[in-house]
């Protein structure tokens, strides 16, 4: 198991220096990254001379900035750490945007033994895909395969992706454009991983870079709570469309489409809006069930904790027969 | 006892007839009315023809409006429920903004008992005082306590308040204008009358319009919380300073000259940002006291369940010796 660390320094040095001229400048940092938000808020005043403002809510991605707030309160510039930016969305910042990167730390642990896993659950030729903090070592385990006789490609996915090999909870394209037979995933957690196996129909390894643990995508246990919710969505009566204000989120037409759609099939259809979408947020309207058509994260990994069934848009579409149930299909931001 | 209802249809209709031409309209509703959520939006739709959306963040009141989010998501009407507006903002709304009040029905029960320990309680020339939701009764309550031998007088506040008699929880100038001896605050809750009774330092009875029973609004638990945060407080050293940028919460000038007064006494400031401000933003990164420049109902009702203390601005002052800790100082919104 090597050491995780983060690397944030070299990407505020870089950035800090085109931000002599700021006078007020906001940072959104992902929570894993809050223990070390007072340091970064100390080392930009320190570089820029600005007055600093961390950004108190929770940020889950470059779609879900602060910018317009931040415009609000005077700030002329926004440094959002730890993802890539959206690059399709540049032109509608509301303060100019800095995306500082990221890394995690440590070295590739990619042994023998790894390799021996990652051969019997993948074919030769195989796609590698991972998430923003781990792309520095996609070429590393490139070059490993290829001299253990693998056949490696990596490409970059749609206009919502900054770098070759990324993969968002909501855009699996980096995976899906590649001719290949499987796919590695570089990281932790299940989610991204089943995003590619799904979208795909193919075998995913996963590797966790640090403890050089191998394992296999399975896919069974998310599909069974899936299709489990949509079958106990189908006695709801009342149901709640949700949707973001926020920039990379935001889906007003789409979810004005599956509330007709469920207005068509007779239900009672809320249309609620907010910034980040929760169950509080419904208690007391006597909503039953509700569909997500920001983050489709939501549905898949908060979802299940929630007392009414929350589907994505795919989901519901199936549960209105306007779509096969098999392969699930996963809700993916174009 | 009367039944307490809510009278929101009177002002629906009013407020329709002026959105005739309107394409998309969002709806805030405070969390007491999100029962009849439903039913407002329905009765929305049907006497505009417009699609509604509710807003679901939770919101506080007039000072908090969603009007900038739902402008990012096409709305071109705001109708806000429950609060009266703050007049002096008007020219500022994102997408037109529409007030509707909301109306606890139910007469005033004031009988021969309640007038015996009003009259314990207060000397006779008194002023009356509520929120937004009881101000019909004023008028009621005025003519039993003239007749029962009171001095009543009402007025309007600050250009925050667009009532006679209005409080604010962070505004208690339609109490502090009149030249009284003591008031009548009509109403539930102790936050209200308690503002009134430290910020004039005279006695206030409460009258529960509903049930019909008088307490007088006491402060010294109130104030022991209080003192005992200042004091807490004093041993940390990590300081968050957290302000809004809802339009009514915004005072970045005065977080900005708290954080200097904190740093020039040795402390380690962050500047913290955000549309609500919570404890759960603060998690992970060493702060051991904060204080709201934002709502100050935060300290006082919410900070006792924060594990650290939160203190209001006027607190801090006292904390840091420039201010007397005698009579206590309300955070008053101007």
């Amino acid at each position: 198991m090597t050491e995780v660390r983060f690397d944030w320094e070299t990407g505020i040095e870089e950035v800090c220096l085109k931000l002599q001229e700021k006078k007020r400048i906001g940072v959104q940092v992902p929570e894993g990254l809050k223990p070390r938000a007072h340091q970064i808020v100390e080392r930009i005043i320190e570089l820029t001379g600005a007055k600093v403002i961390l950004w108190g809510e929770t940020t889950y991605g470059a779609c879900d900035l602060a910018d317009r707030p931040l415009e609000e309160i005077g700030a002329d510039a926004l440094i959002h750490m730890g993802h890539l930016p959206m690059p399709y969305h540049s032109e509608f910042y509301a303060v100019p945007t800095y995306f500082v990167p990221v890394k995690h730390t440590g070295n590739l642990v990619l042994e023998k033994k790894g390799v021996k896993i990652i051969k019997k659950i993948l074919p030769r030729k195989i796609g590698i895909v991972t998430t923003a903090q781990h792309l520095h070592l996609i070429e590393e385990a490139s070059s490993k395969l290829e001299r253990a006789g693998f056949d490696t490609s990596v490409t970059t996915g749609g206009p919502r992706l900054a770098a070759a090999g990324q993969l968002l909870g909501c855009n699996s394209s980096a995976a899906r454009k590649l001719n290949v037979d499987g796919y590695l995933y570089i990281g932790t957690g299940l989610f991204h991983p089943l995003t590619v196996a799904l979208s795909t129909g193919k075998r995913v390894a996963c590797i966790d870079p640090h403890s050089g643990e191998v394992t296999e995508a399975d896919a069974k246990p998310f599909l069974k709570q899936r299709y489990a919710a949509i079958s106990v969505a189908k006695n709801a009566k009342r149901w709640g469309v949700l949707f973001s204000s926020q920039i990379g989120q935001k889906r007003i037409d789409l979810a004005d489409k599956v509330a007709d759609l469920l207005t068509a099939d007779g239900k009672e259809v809320m249309m609620i809006g907010s910034i980040h979408q929760s169950y509080e947020q419904l208690l007391g309207m006597g909503i039953e069930a509700a569909v997500i058509t920001a983050c489709p994260r939501l549905a898949i990994e908060d979802g299940p904790t929630w007392p009414i069934p929350l589907l994505t848009v795919p989901e519901v579409q199936i549960l209105l027969g306007k779509r096969e149930p098999e392969p699930y299909p996963f809700d993916e931001f174009a």
